[in-house]
């Protein structure tokens, strides 16, 4: 169908967030020619905190060594074991399981600090800020129009979506009038804060100030860990919501007067804990995609990545870590898919190999990516004492469940997962049928 | 889900062309509530004109007595049987086969003919004119929020787009940027006229003037028919076009001049036709749904009946009927729906009986409404000399085929169709699982 059949790719990222910045270096470092539209008028900072769960670095090195370079850069190397440690919060202060990451493991920071360092790598010319996605039509010449809300258009042999989990590419892709379109609202709410580690030291002592603890209870937990070289302890509380979320944003004043409420009955630490917060705070309603999953994550030459395709909660800190995967992922079908319109063995057009190429992620990656957001809610039921098969006081199973959710997140076999997308790709492109529009879900 | 789940269903029917007309008559009829939205701001004459073929004469029975009595008092009844007639207008003008169709049967007029009488049964207030449809909104309640163009709101519970060929509401269902949201150019293009009948008697003959007649050739074909009582001649000509159609509309000015040229190889009573054209005439591009199918018609509780999920040529005469019949299969499950609301016999919620409403209708007019758009294209084929099986030159198989397309739009049994639409219905509320938001084809 393309009448552009000899050129090489060119690639639309929407979207300038972890997924997307990731999925701009691996095409970057593969040679693929690409453009990145960013909302924002720059790599800004949003969201509060971002953690690297394993998996997450190890893919980082296999998108770019440089790329996982600049990350250790960032990021303060301690030398040590790194443990996720749950503590009993509600009755005793007393901890419950521990579990550990690895050495250096799980670090984190601002998530603007990140982009920042990585959007070295990325020459100026390919990002274009201040660009709103409005709407894309697929063109039967293979081509795929993007027009911007400031009334400007551009054009790319793919777009990948990935603006997040309000994600405009997802409305224009599952349907407007698709409940899968939006997000909804996970029932759970939290405050955060950031206290002066003295106070913080006072209240909880230095040892559960030096490292990550969270303290689970029934119906809420709350995690806890230095920030800022040790000058800031990281306040997190979530709790679970009996109401509906009514608001269009996902955030809300708070006031520590809640807070107090909701932790009263807990242990002295937690409530010295929340008496240190300011007055006036910030509550964050945790919206996700479980209720209404996505069917197929490709649609022709366009596809979803990231939270635009799989918004999950915070709770196993996998979203920065799937979203790499997904476009560590891309960038591989995307550089076969370039070769072979160079190499053109399979006799298929452009546009074909294209759609290909999309087809061979969405089968790689859909089952992995559509089980996060199920895994993160039931964390949080195991955090809260609610879970089903666990409940509240076995803390052997309690371990066993939050060991299987880590480890089903940080295992993943990077270098196999590479390999089997292009293996994929190759399956898919030498079949000699015209490839479906959508993803393998569907069945016609 | 829903909050107001103790009154009745309240459906939207978007589009008052046949397919929202018959099933706003088939909700009347059983006391189903509902409002018609229309874009225009009268029940208007949209297309050249409009013929029954034998399964919509008996669907219109089946949705009410006096619809069929309406439809019986436009048309007027000759007694005789009716034939669907073929000529090699391309060589020798001698008849090629005949189809018999029925007493009476296949009878036609001017589609807003139609629309008026019926709409005599519709009370006004439930039909709102100069309302386009802009977006749909499923709302966690389970209602359907409706924007229009004007920036009114409505809300039900059920919305069906019965908004034809350029439905707004298969985009928002399938997504803007989805191929299969917008129809394609089946490479085939019309010019129409009505002549004067003494002049066109001339050319053809009487005997050639009183029914209908198809003369077929290669890579193009003509139909005509007496309309007005017998005063005009209703010609057609329908050619195979080797480019695209690069306008927006689907209709474009057109000249004898190119009808001339296109048919100036034919014999010479379609050469004679040809010369009784008006100087200008209108070109009319045939879009339809072939190459981008719709993977399902339900979405929740939108769906898409009509054109605007199955949008095909006009060269089978089939897009009333088959229109028809969905109004007839919606206005079924959704009466069954109602009755479950009330009786509330399946423990479900109002939302859930919506969706499995149309989860029903999916199931039961998928597959018959998919293989319209195909069957249509393949009977061009055959008419245009290039049928894979047929070609040019056996008219024993020409007729069998023909019969075969034919009768399988005609043989339809509605009665049988009611039945399993009521049952089909019946097994899905019935299931205690969660239904899925989308129509079977999705395998998730």
């Amino acid at each position: 169908m393309s009448t552009d059949t000899n050129t090489a790719i060119h690639v639309a990222i929407v979207g300038g967030g972890i997924t997307g910045v990731i999925l701009a270096l691996g095409l970057e470092k593969r040679g693929v020619s690409y453009t990145l539209f960013e909302r924002a008028p720059a790599f800004t900072e949003i969201g509060a905190g971002i953690g690297f769960s394993p998996n997450a670095e190890r893919a980082l090195k296999v998108v770019d060594p440089k790329v996982h370079e600049l990350y250790k850069k960032v990021t303060t190397s301690t030398g040590e074991e790194e443990f996720f440690t749950w503590v009993n919060g509600n009755e005793n202060n007393e901890i419950i399981a521990s579990l550990p990451i690895g050495v250096d493991a799980f670090q984190g920071g601002r998530r603007s600090e990140f982009l920042e360092a990585w959007s070295t790598l990325i020459p100026s010319a390919k990002v274009k800020f201040s660009k709103e996605i409005e709407s894309l039509l697929q063109k039967d010449d293979g081509k795929v129009t993007l027009k911007f809300k400031d009334g400007s258009l551009d054009e790319a042999d793919i777009v990948i979506g990935c603006d997040g989990i309000r994600s405009r590419v997802r409305q224009l892709t599952l349907g407007e009038a698709n409940p899968a379109s939006y997000p909804r609202y996970s029932k759970k709410f939290c405050f955060r804060a950031l206290l002066p580690m003295g106070k913080a030291r006072e209240v909880l002592g230095e040892a559960r100030t030096l490292s990550r603890f969270m303290y689970t209870g029934l119906d809420a937990h709350a995690i806890t860990y230095p920030v800022a070289g040790g000058a800031l302890l990281n306040v997190l509380f979530v709790v679970t919501d009996v109401n509906p979320w009514l608001l269009e944003r996902h955030t809300a004043p708070g006031t520590r007067g809640e807070v107090v409420d909701l932790f009263s009955g807990w242990h002295s630490s937690i409530r010295g804990l929340v008496d240190l917060l300011p007055e006036k705070l910030d509550k964050w309603a945790i919206f996700d995609m479980y209720d209404y999953p996505a069917p197929y994550y490709n649609l022709g030459s366009v596809a979803l990545a990231g939270d635009a395709a799989h918004a999950s909660g915070p709770h196993l800190g996998s979203g920065a870590g799937f979203g790499i995967e997904d476009g560590l992922v891309l960038a591989t079908v995307l550089k076969a898919a370039d070769e072979e319109v160079e190499a053109r063995q399979s006799g298929k057009n452009k546009t074909q190999i294209c759609r290909d190429a999309l087809a061979a992620y969405n089968t790689v990656r859909y089952d992995r990516d559509q089980w996060l957001p199920g895994a993160t809610r039931e964390s949080v039921e195991l955090f809260h004492w609610r879970h089903k098969e666990v409940g509240s006081k076995d803390h052997e199973k309690f371990l066993e469940r939050a060991h299987h959710l880590f480890h089903t997140i940080w295992d993943n076999d990077i270098d196999e997962m590479v390999k089997t997308a292009a293996l994929e790709f190759k399956d898919v492109v030498f079949k000699q049928s015209q490839p479906s529009l959508y993803g393998s879900r569907i069945s016609q």
